[in-house]
């Protein structure tokens, strides 16, 4: 008898990881998606339910992230059954923690359990690529790649991705900060300069080059050396109350990088173990200083992807 | 007896690599620059005899390379002595090889050894940086780093330079072809665009990115997908009579990447050492096509950088 359903968790992640523009993010395994898909005799895909800490979400399927990937997945596939999808949000909406990317994930690894030939990763990483630009109005997969491959990854071409793991040092901590109010991804993106002046480019691709070799060295003081977007965070500190007081107080106590997740308007940093809890302290101080009430995490980064957490 | 004079060789190096425009750069052994640095009693530098393939360069030491290297680096020490120097250059003038990096690396190496305390390589970098600036009208350390260091090099900063030897994949050979004529690599940076499109920004850090998390993981694929400048070479390109159909003759034949070498006009390829003689000729006849005699070596990625040859 086949799989008449399949529930599949997606990490939270943190894109760009600074350095990283649209190419670069990791998974942050503290929160996640959880998306049942549910085999149905009516062909097509449905929105069955939204619930979680973000319900208001459309439940039109192809303007909903999760739905609109399993839409991509299923069109490909001309399958002889449909799909109804259940989506628990664990992720904060408009947070900058990669959630449209971890529904559209979750999606599409639960919904491949009930194909008779589930497709690859690889597969499912382009399906999920086309929901996530519906909610960001663009094609990338800084989110999509760690939620669904897990770790600290790399994605090369958008059309025909490659992936790369990038090892990470051992004892990294990832702190994030979660200030409570919405940021549209979308807007975030649109607000960003069309062209940066080449200087800044080579300071960004030093940097850039610099963060990947410490990370596969294990070269701690060449990742804080490197650790400083110069081309996007500019432009969008000033989206964030208190970000450059809340990312000076990371790197006062000690933070290997701070930087904004995504998007934003959540703040990350990489820590030292030993000085994570000194790190998450401050920065919290810093933004309950503009009064704003944070949500906060302390995790490592998982290597760990989407996986299916239940099948009947 | 303190030494009286050194002679140290430095080799020419392919700057950039394509995708790390200033910040990346890989030693091409078969070729380099030889200095002898003598004491002599005046203080000062002075050019004593510029020699080799070519001897038509400054010979006010401020304005030479290699002068203002050891210029730079003798003001830092407040020496008792003067120090002359002897250039033989072996890397053709204005053909993107690093000839003026090679000329101030194989000074300061030269000199180097005539102090009492000699300078770690890091602090010559500093110094050499500053003479390559003579030649080039800039600061930047691509040709520099690996011509001192050796092998495939990153350099993370200017004032405070780090320095990385990323790992080459094994069997990996350059081809390099110079087509023999002069071209400026002031006035080849000078053309460059100051402002470059977010979207091409994007394309070409995960071509980097992929470019080194391939040579780490030995994943020649992986190098192969990303080794594309998208930046820089297209505007660089038309300095270069038959460019495209030299690079179109280099990837037909099996090439891993092909592309300008520094500011050109030599154009390198990374390949295969079993496709390296077929790719090489494919890239001598496109340019002959074009009425364009060349010189052409074919040579390993060395790993040894500058260093002495000669005590007295």
């Amino acid at each position: 008898m086949p799989i008449q359903s399949a529930t599949a968790f997606a990490p939270a992640t943190v894109g760009n990881v600074g350095i990283g523009f649209d190419i670069l993010g990791h998974t942050f395994p503290a929160i996640g998606d959880r998306v049942r898909a549910i085999r149905t005799a009516h062909p097509g895909v449905r929105i069955r339910e939204i619930t979680g800490i973000a319900a208001d979400l459309p439940v039109e399927a192809a303007r909903n992230t999760a739905g609109k990937a399993v839409l991509s997945l299923v069109e490909s596939q001309a399958l002889p059954f449909g799909i109804e999808l259940a989506i628990e949000k664990g992720i904060p909406l408009g947070s900058g923690l990669g959630g449209s990317a971890a529904s559209a994930v979750a999606a599409v690894v639960a919904a491949n359990e009930l194909l008779n030939q589930p497709l690859t990763r690889l597969e499912l990483l382009k399906h999920a690529i086309q929901g996530e630009a519906v909610a960001s109005g663009s094609l990338h997969a800084d989110n999509i790649s760690p939620s669904l491959f897990g770790g600290l990854v790399l994605t090369v071409g958008i059309d025909n991705p490659r992936i790369k793991q990038i090892p990470v040092p051992s004892g990294i901590r990832c702190v994030l900060v979660h200030p409570q109010f919405y940021l549209s991804t979308r807007e975030a993106r649109a607000m960003l300069n069309r062209d940066l002046p080449l200087s800044d480019v080579v300071w960004q691709t030093a940097n850039l080059a610099g963060f990947l070799a410490g990370c596969y060295t294990n070269d701690l003081d060449l990742i804080r050396g490197a650790f400083e977007d110069v081309l996007i965070e500019p432009q969008r500190a000033g989206l964030i109350p208190g970000f450059a007081e809340v990312k000076r107080s990371a790197m006062e106590e000690g933070a290997l990088g701070c930087s904004i997740s995504g998007a934003g308007p959540s703040v990350f940093a990489w820590a030292l173990e030993s000085q994570s809890q000194a790190i998450c302290a401050a920065m919290v101080r810093a933004f309950v200083r503009q009064g704003l009430a944070c949500d906060q995490w302390i995790a490592p980064i998982g290597q760990e992807g989407a996986r299916v957490v239940e099948r009947q």
